[in-house]
């Protein structure tokens, strides 16, 4: 192992005594981050003001960003962009999928996909007409369900909910096999575990970077596109820095080169900064150091999970092959105990209707950590602390 | 008059002995804005993590913000909603739009739009195919143009490069009374003059924030959307953050309450900070001071350089009602004369292929600096010192 995994926990700002389980929602703040950020506020914009699109270098971050997350998830240089929230890359690359796949009229997805991605795509049939559809399967049928009908998978790789993980390589596969196009979501995948969208050929993926990539709470989202659909791909959201040319601001829309024309608006100036500094903590990360320590974060946790609260029930995949870099157990009075939880110093969270999830992300979470949780988790459980009216209220946001 | 703009011009942090005419392409930092920002990234990001959603009330700002600069553009309480950007924005508002209006094909829009409006019509029309299409008239023909084919026109009120206004009353209501919903894109309206659009009976409006509202690079956008369509409009760009029920997390998409379902993905928290101490300011600003003030500064500009410069042509109207909070002037050799500009400490922008371009921004632009500029253009005029390599070499962002 060649990551130094103490010096990337140094790196984060995580308040002292808290065990942080909910990175899978939203990462921690970077050390550099802050002040990485206040550069950006005082010396770029204030100082710079207009001229920070050129000096600054904010108008090329984007790609320059993309550049540095494709690493993480097996992509071509140059193939990789920054923008907007996660829902919007689904709808472009969608969108863009059904375009090149013209005979075809069916997107394919899993209920274990994350709601937005089906909502979405949702929206995209209404707005197509046409006959076009959303099929939904069983995450476990979806190999099956891939026929000559399908236009395009739309597949999350890990479940949100669960953690269970999908075979990206025998989907794409059998999706190219049934002349269908494979588009993933990698929003618990990119920064979680080794991905390689070269290697499967996969033909778009799209992601966030709040949960595992650490940019902070409503950073943009990335878009792939595979280098052989690179010139073919049209945007469907045809934003003017996407053009080919922004600033002849010409009336007909052309599409830019390559992935910079999957850019659509201004960018995010200030959340960019955000994951820029997160970005430097990736250099010295070794992917498959970063997954042998996940996996053995969360089977030391389900180990310790099953010993010691036998009324939780594992929703998570044993199988190696089929997890991600979170375990979640099932309990009917699951929002309650998250929240006696959360009381207790250790922040995992619920989702409807009764899951625990945990996200162990090896940057910053240690073994230690994960004993200190399975042993608080326990004696919540082994005294019914959670039985309480205020751990029974339900926030807006869960 | 009211408003104190001694006040509002020390609420931000210009550097000093710059004259900032360019607050139309990117407002300058707000004093507040940089405490506000390091606050959300240390206490809020850094120490509250995944429970600033609930506790530092991120998942409501973007209403709370909307209902902020519903002032300022005289909506209703509870029908601006922030995110995104401007692109996505016009997207959502004109599939909303088309959707609510079947029967009809065509969009109307004018060549003085911006032409990411038209780019996002154009990528819209080509998605719905069935017969619909995108006609672009010269501004001065609007009007005229409006016909029973038009299902919604799509003008944005103030040119981008001329600052020409246009009537926004009797295109809507010529739109109404030819049976076509109006989308009006307020760019260079919001915060730069009074906008009524309750008054005028605007269906939908959008509009950016890092403009004249100094939220800074790549804040958020919003939406409105009249009263009498909220329960009607489809977002099209459907979002879980615009769900009925967005932690119910239920597989089928039901729209949310009003304004709501235009909400897509997770909100950009930093930028919105950002934004929020931005929008302080306007508190205690009458919009019409504002635009008094306003028309004082750019007539000013108008006639003093038309008495300095005479080989520098007026682009913009002299009848105020046309007018917005800018001033463009055309030469063959803008560019040049611009960078010359920007190197005396004049900062305003150039647009291809001819436009030199000058905000004024009456928060924090007065007279004495109108005064200076134009002494700084008629010297640079005067002495052909513009005529350098240096001053046409175009950079990538202009």
């Amino acid at each position: 192992m060649t990551t130094d995994f103490t010096a990337t926990r140094k790196a984060f700002d995580i308040p002292a005594g808290l065990i942080y389980l909910d990175g899978n929602s939203l990462g921690p703040l970077p050390r550099a981050a802050a002040a990485r950020v206040a550069r950006c506020v005082t010396e770029e914009w204030g100082g710079m003001l207009i001229t920070g699109w050129n000096r600054a270098g904010w108008m090329d971050q984007p790609a320059r960003i993309g550049d540095r997350i494709a690493r993480l998830i097996g992509a071509e240089p140059g193939t990789v962009v920054m923008g907007d929230t996660l829902s919007i890359k689904v709808y472009q690359a969608l969108a863009s999928a059904l375009e090149m796949n013209p005979g075809r009229r069916v997107i394919l997805s899993d209920t274990g996909n994350f709601p937005s991605d089906l909502y979405m795509a949702d929206g995209l049939v209404r707005t197509l007409g046409n006959g076009y559809s959303l099929r939904t399967v069983a995450p476990e049928e979806v190999l099956e369900a891939i026929d000559e009908t399908v236009a395009v998978t739309m597949i999350t790789e890990v479940d949100y909910r669960t953690g269970r993980r999908h075979d990206m390589a025998a989907i794409t596969e059998k999706a190219h096999a049934m002349g269908a196009l494979a588009v993933w979501d990698l929003a618990h995948s990119a920064g979680a575990l080794p991905v390689d969208l070269a290697g499967v050929g996969a033909d778009f993926a799209v992601g966030c970077t709040y949960k595992y990539l650490n940019s902070g709470p409503g950073g943009p989202a990335f878009i792939y596109v595979a280098p052989r659909h690179a010139e073919a791909a049209r945007p469907a959201l045809s934003g003017w820095l996407g053009h080919e040319a922004p600033f002849a601001f010409d009336l007909a829309y052309r599409p830019g080169r390559g992935i910079e024309r999957m850019r659509v608006g201004t960018p995010p100036v200030l959340q960019l900064a955000a994951l820029e500094a997160a970005m430097d903590i990736w250099d010295g990360v070794d992917m498959a150091d970063l997954r042998a320590r996940s996996l053995a974060l969360t089977d030391r946790f389900i180990a310790g999970v099953e010993a010691a609260c036998p009324m939780l029930t594992l929703a998570t995949p044993r199988d190696h092959a089929q997890r991600g870099s979170q375990v979640s157990f099932r309990h009917a009075e699951g929002y309650a105990i998250m929240q006696a939880l959360i009381a207790a110093g250790v922040i995992g969270d619920f989702r409807a209707p009764d899951i625990l999830r945990f996200g162990f992300t090896p940057l910053y979470i240690g073994l230690d950590e994960v004993d200190r949780a399975v042993g608080i988790l326990a004696g919540i459980m082994a005294s019914g602390s959670w039985d309480r009216p205020e751990f029974k209220t339900r926030a807006k946001v869960t």
